[in-house]
């Protein structure tokens, strides 16, 4: 099989370099180019790395960082993974879309947009079919997004749940890790030793988001799923991982044991179909009584390849009629670069790529 | 005005050391006495020092450890102050009740026994009373509780959106300080760059104090408050300060202006007697769009020897018919020692002292 | 008295806000006008607040911050201080100079100027006396550094080695807090869980100042101190206070009690003549076993006025014939905006001002 | 090629769940019993698990831990990993050298003795030796230890450099991360936001071990090398990782050029004899202004079982004749279980086990 072209575009963020770490050695894709803005340009990756926890290659380390030129990027690469800041990636990616470009963005700007699929493959795969609604589709270019990355975590659990019990209501608070705003990002005189409250727009997104991805695709349109969502967002002092304290009052009766079980068993298209970055348990239950916690957990999930793949619940108990659980998942892979990479692979099985 | 003389229970422990630094040159009461287990019997506070960020005068730092023993605390002192660990605080609070001490605990021991004042001075001044009727109030002894530290920071902006809109339920998911674990306490290996979803019996006793506190006295009962409580407690690596995410569901209809409204004018009985350790403004309303932190509101309350006894409030805002907001409270000042020491303030001004 | 105008130079930033701290309420001064460029023009200080640990007064926090023209501030203010970036306070602060301001400042720029004192009043008061020297004195204007905000810590005890015993080498690794890289300056994901073993010029700087600080004026001229000083910096997930690991090898026999007696009894000349940010005990020795720690000491000094001022010692010990000690000062207090403000305050004393 | 069965001793600590780590998968040895104290006899290791960042495999975590009696331990194995604390070591190594046992430790408490090897494999091979001439060697008996934590880092570059230039004179400060002491070990609230210049007796150990290891053997006995070693030590807020600043006196000239091709050229024994555990690099020069970093860098070494074995230096650079260096190092794997791994695999290859 012969390895797609593919782009990566904001190279020198956070998310570009968990792309480039994913698609390093990946048996569908290979990197056609590193892009990202004038600032950058002639950079080899090497000298711009802010991944710490990863051992490039040193051929890729060496890779040269290109300027960011639509046609440029269309010629070379069938597809593109984005990790661009949400302000610069609405025209970009529309731009390579009409360029025939298949784009799996992690950027916020297209998630909401009626025609774009806001996917994760465990949850809403079917989702992926909206994409030949858009108008540059016939030409090969689409729009795929992940989701937020407080989101996703949420959306696997919550969809096990939703589909056996139904969901009445679920308020979340989350701990969220600093890798998140990318780099620079969170200055440490803000968070040493500290907590901060606040997250721009980030509580938005997670209530606004949930519903589109827990919705039944209805034509060509996404029927929004119906319960409330109430989230509260913030920062804490870990550098991946983003945790997040659930409680949920489920649509009919369930108990821990109960919801526990549609967790575990929670295999969907993803894993039947053996897509490489889905991890062969996409939602792991520890029965210890302190987990999931983002130093053990965040890199849950196996195969080697799928590793911060899998998100981690714990601690699953009732109060008062509410099931109250923990959740973590790592927030740059699961819910960043790993994302648009599962998106893309599915893509592929759907003989959309 | 004579001083009268205390005792310091457990006082090479984090509470019982927040203590001795609000008792150092207090208008109503004088330290008689140290006391703490066999092991630093003898050594002097100065040797023992955990707290960090209180500058001792050296006469406090010499003064010596002494064997916790009742009956010679109650020989010497007519109060005493309890920041012993809850097993072996039970019968010992018992001892001292019995000799005609009357304590003010920290301990959670005796918190939920029916004749015990489960007190906050702000939430339920007249919930002093019940002391009348434990057994040995005759001979001047008697058990006075202050609440779980993250059930106390709630209890101030509970009870006052309670008394005005009442109160249908509140979901809460807290950012605790390690300081709250006490010494040695949380190891370094858990919490570095971590956090962790997991508080022993920290769930329990915010969903189960808060009724007691909240409720009201009828005779010498306390009929329980009745809405949802719902708690997920965790760990952060955060000095001192504990931060909650509340949602609430109030009982009729208030605009996030009104619930801030009525935070603001939250002057009780404390602010009324201008007890010494009683801020100014109990609960302080933030406007900026990232606070309270704990690096910046812990030590919140006016005037100095109120500081770390203020509730911090933030981001009051709406979200589908729930009322959302943060707060922050010094989980071993206004949580801890500086809740008894207002207890025991409150019980001089009813003269029980 | 009447109280001297002095303008804050670079008020958005971490030394800005920490001379506002102490200029507040200052027997000798009071604060004329905030400056900072264009960017934060006609916010209020409470606008754009990094300091996170002191409570300004409602007043201090709705001062406007103005565009820092030279000839404004100088219409205005007899004296300025400098928390200006390096590369913006050299021509500022020639052109103050130039309008008859006398500049005292925190930045780089001037410090190895030939006809500027590297003043720590401490360490070199008559240094001072290099400002007749400069070209603008005659008009009013001069120019005043303090240093580098490591080497300042290490200066009040070398001084107090080099002036009893002589000094042959003195070699120190520092473990630097990151408020000394300004704001938003350290990102998060550099320090979390992490220290980084560079800092920007700082081993030149601390390599070449102290040799003028400890030298002999000789008419205007400094004559520097010989002896080998090596340094290695180091940036630790500390908020404030940098922590030293010195060895030194003194000129001739001296044996760590020796080495103790001359720092504690070092009463240089701020403390002759009281001068109000000036601590009565300017180097405190510790006999703990592990101290000085920057969480415990940085603000170390009394009176209140001197809080941060005092430098900490501790482990005063002996290893092959060469002393060991650490030490602690607190980086953005004693080592920026305090060091500052006490030159000025000596510069009052002797009628410069 | 059958396997030697091997005890891990101390099995519930940081130390002894590094051996375990190594050993799951060795080409030459397998797990024969994990043994630990009464408190833990009987329970999975997945029970007491302490290591975050590690995922055994579950037969791993299911292995339960026995009670450590020397005569049960000798029953079953040839040879023993000793993660014990000192004070419990001395005599349980004892005794299972008596028994036949072949010992490689961790612990302090043999490490001086004049008949027992302070082996690192890249060091000071030849001192393995020394086993023969111990009095238990004929019963197959014998103990070897691998040295204090932040000496072994430092022996390898100080070895290269010495062996080449011979040497006057070290000065290092070290930045020590908590995992060094062991579970619980540091308390959080002595070392968030904080350093901790004090660490019991380490001081003396990497003043006294060098000379050891880096003497020459001479018959059975070791000449002491001789050279000036002055160290100061640290605890920073890192988990895994020791930093050191590095500053020598050099016997003879050499440039920082000259220094960084001995360290990059230093292949010793393990590297020739291809030992499983040994990195291919043992001393990894890196050219970045920046690095080593406890975050990027304590798990450099390749092949993936050598992870964690590599010592990366940085920063090489002179100053007035001194060359200056920054070196780190795993503390738990090079440092510790690692070390003692690669002693053993150096004791196959020598025929000793």
């Amino acid at each position: 099989m012969k390895k797609t072209k593919v782009a990566v575009l904001g190279a020198t963020g956070m998310i570009g370099q968990r792309f480039v770490q994913l698609l390093e050695d990946h048996p569908y894709f290979e990197i056609g180019g590193l892009y990202a803005s004038e600032r950058s340009e002639g950079k080899s990756l090497g000298e711009v790395l802010k991944v710490k926890d990863v051992r490039f290659m040193q051929d890729t380390l060496d890779m040269k960082i290109e300027l960011l030129e639509p046609k440029a990027v269309a010629k070379r690469c069938r597809a593109a993974f984005s990790g661009l800041p949400s302000d610069t990636a609405k025209e970009i990616e529309s731009d390579l879309a009409d360029a025939g470009v298949a784009v799996f963005s992690n950027a916020a700007s297209h998630r909401m947009r009626p025609d774009v699929p806001l996917l994760i493959p465990e949850v809403n795969p079917d989702h992926l079919e909206m994409v030949r609604s858009q108008s540059t589709f016939s030409n090969g270019g689409y729009i795929v997004t992940n989701a937020n990355c407080s989101t996703t975590g949420l959306a696997l659990p919550l969809q096990a749940i939703y589909q056996k019990f139904g969901l009445r209501a679920c308020y979340v608070s989350t701990y969220q890790a600093v890798s998140g705003a990318g780099y620079p990002g969170v200055p440490s005189l803000d968070i040493l030793g500290n907590v901060v409250p606040f997250i721009k727009n980030e509580e938005e997104k997670m209530e606004e988001e949930i519903h589109k991805m827990l919705g039944k695709l209805d034509g060509n349109k996404v029927r929004y799923a119906e319960f409330e969502m109430i989230a509260s967002c913030a920062r804490v002092p870990v550098v991946d991982g983003h945790l997040e304290s659930v409680v949920v009052k489920l649509g009919k009766e369930g108990s821990p044991e109960d919801v526990i079980k549609v967790m575990e068993k929670f295999k969907p298209e993803p894993q039947k179909l053996k897509l490489p970055t889905a991890p062969v348990q996409p939602i792991i239950v520890r029965r210890e009584e302190n987990r999931p916690q983002p130093a053990a957990d965040a890199l849950a999930g196996d195969p080697a390849r799928a590793r911060g793949m899998a998100v981690s619940i714990g601690r699953v108990r009732e109060s008062k009629g509410y099931i109250k659980f923990w959740l973590l998942s790592h927030n740059t892979l699961r819910g960043g670069a790993g994302g648009s990479v599962l998106n893309a692979e599915l893509a592929v099985a759907k003989k959309l790529l």
